[in-house]
């Protein structure tokens, strides 16, 4: 099921440490009650980099995305600040908040403020003070180090059960270089234009204005084709920091070096979006929706999307359920112009694989079959559409009790 | 909160018979197992009606849907058949079986079966076969009687733990006139131009292409505003059955009596429209939010939606506790363009209300308050955009476990 890691990247140790030049840390600092959570994050570059970031579409948005936007607009930045425990959103005071996160780290980092990336993620609407920042930051700056990575990983998740990282290794044109990336993100996900909190390092040297490019078009099949929930957060954002550190020659065209670091990126982001919707709130089990045979992308990408989203079908995975009957309903109401009189339906697991729809009717499978397949914990749901080419993939979780109880009670 | 039975419109008794010339029953035919369960529903009028239907806009259609748009399209019907237990969608045969389905209807009741309209409700792609009709309706014409509606609306619940229904009286120029209806659904719900199966008949005389209008605009403000799980199903139909018993001047313009008439409709779909989003599956709260101040009513009406069909805020719901920051994160990521920056909100329920939220950030109350507010039954979220006039109100329930539970494990 995994195909993101099959065509020869090299997988390598050190998650945003993986890049040459880059150190990390993780600490508490006084975001949350229990001193056991790491609730301070810091990513830093020997040398100014390239940057590029995308960020939530939600009308509503945190106070330091603001910050950050102006930040990385002359296309450059050096460290990355994040918080968890405090989304520092719909608080009042929050931008100015911001700005003297990014002032102090500076301060201490003896960098430009303008080239401070800041982050938070948690609960909305409560007010934040800087005394954590203050206290904190210089601490954390005196644990960076070229192994800080898991610690930084761990800083920020919220109700995250599993950190998030990955590195790979890749080569442009006899230069080897790297990029690695963590991630964040259990509940309000539905990525649109940006997700959860995700950052990425690489030691690559490319132009600015093509690293946002190969980052805005990456995130169409990454990172905005999973859904936990269905909600868009407010304070989603990916950034990633070149350093230009590997020595390769620089990329400043949409040549064949382009296209292996948008390969090589493009590792980085699946999995990591896969891993973010395998841990989705309360999720027992990573449901996978590979659509082929689609008349376009946009509606491969929509149809596998919807069907990964639909509360019923996920219900039905949590309970091994072949409900194939909610597949075609949730492929009916995506938005688009397209048939489906002709779909058919392959749900399948490391336990083997089962037609149960075919033409758009009922195929005939053994129901003790098709649960066992559906009792795995990596569940795949392949859907032909034969209306043309196109192919796309999504990434999902099952709806289970845990969600609710989780997010009945989130902030007590 | 309760606004939709304010306006002086007297309740009656009698749902889809309170009407004159109306008939019903609901028997057990054998689609279901249990014989306790009535499966399957008719409804008949004395005389010819004007028809009007609105459907599923998902682009898997149940079969019925095809044969019912058919026999509508001349703005006349008769009777209403429908069955319980199986959706009669993505099964071979459908349609055929569903002309079958009228043909012996018509027969039984003596009249043209282009005037019957047909209904299916339950698991999708399940093969039907033709005898539980064959042998049930006979039965179900001989039991047909002027106190049946209750025993129809029976006959087309699903996954719903009551029987929904409503009757009012109201005056057209001097004639006393009735409408009512009936509906079932508790999930699967997000309708989308239509909605889980409805059955309103009445006695007022109306042209049948102003009652296909009354009927298309009123969908917009009733049912197309409750969500319970975000899921449109594919075989939502309302069907609104007219036979001028009552006497009235036939209702020919889109004068006064025809805003009375709509009224009248508006006070019946309200109610049921409430009624499923009460009735949701495992939903032990509604959730009703009212939008005012946007500056437009479809904005108003996709920011009420969007709240109530958060995942995340029904679950906080569920669990009593006033998450405001996901409200406006629901707020945020409605599509649209609009501003979130000046949004109040309150909450309120039978024990009290409070300003959780002002000018789009935090205002000071009690937790303790606030959560002895949800715990109430029926909550309401009020939302002040600041911006416009315009208002509009949404119906959802909260997510509970009994959700997962009944969805993990549907067709056992």
């Amino acid at each position: 099921m995994n195909t993101e890691m099959e065509k020869g990247f090299a997988e390598v140790s050190g998650g945003v440490c993986a890049a040459k030049g880059f150190r990390a840390a993780g600490i508490h600092c006084g975001f949350r009650y229990s001193k056991e959570k790491k609730d301070l994050a810091l990513i830093v570059s020997d040398s100014r980099c390239a940057a590029a970031a995308v960020y939530t579409q939600n009308k509503v948005k945190g106070a330091p995305i603001a910050v950050t936007r102006r930040n990385i607009a002359d296309g450059y930045a050096r460290a990355i600040i994040c918080n968890s425990g405090n989304a520092n959103t719909c608080a009042p005071g929050g931008e100015q908040l911001a700005e003297e996160t990014c002032r102090i780290t500076a301060e201490v980092l003896g960098t430009e403020q303008e080239d401070i990336v800041v982050c938070s993620t948690g609960v909305i609407g409560e007010k934040m003070t800087i005394e954590p920042f203050a206290k904190g930051i210089p601490l954390i700056a005196k644990e960076l180090n070229p192994f800080g990575s898991e610690d930084a990983a761990q800083a920020i998740m919220t109700t995250d059960t599993v950190s998030k990282s990955i590195a790979v290794e890749f080569d442009l044109n006899g230069t080897t270089c790297r990029i690695g990336g963590i991630a964040k993100g259990s509940g309000m996900i539905d990525p649109n234009m940006a997700t959860m909190l995700s950052f990425i390092t690489t030691d690559a040297d490319i132009d600015p204005g093509l690293l946002q490019k190969a980052l805005s078009q990456d995130i169409l099949t990454s990172y905005n084709q999973i859904c936990v929930d269905g909600d868009t957060s407010t304070n989603d954002m990916v950034v990633v920091l070149a350093n230009g550190q590997a020595g390769n020659a620089g990329i400043t065209e949409e040549g064949e070096a382009y296209q292996v670091f948008c390969g090589a990126l493009s590792k980085v982001t699946r999995y990591l979006a896969r891993q973010l919707a395998r841990d989705g709130e309360g999720a027992t089990k990573l449901i996978e929706c590979n659509v082929s045979g689609a008349p376009d992308e946009g509606t491969a990408r929509a149809v596998s999307k919807s069907v990964i989203s639909s509360n019923l079908l996920k219900a039905a995975i949590f309970g091994s359920d072949a409900n194939w009957g909610r597949v075609l309903c949730a492929i009916g109401y995506t938005p688009g112009d397209f048939s489906a009189d002709h779909i058919d339906v392959v749900m399948r697991s490391a336990a083997g694989s089962v037609l149960v729809c075919q033409d758009s009717k009922h195929h005939p499978y053994s129901e003790a079959e098709a649960s066992k397949i559906l009792g795995e914990k990596e569940i795949a749901i392949d859907i032909e559409m034969h209306s043309g080419d196109a192919a796309a993939t999504a990434w999902g979780c099952d709806l289970t009790y845990d969600y609710v109880r989780i997010n009945g009670d989130y902030r007590s």
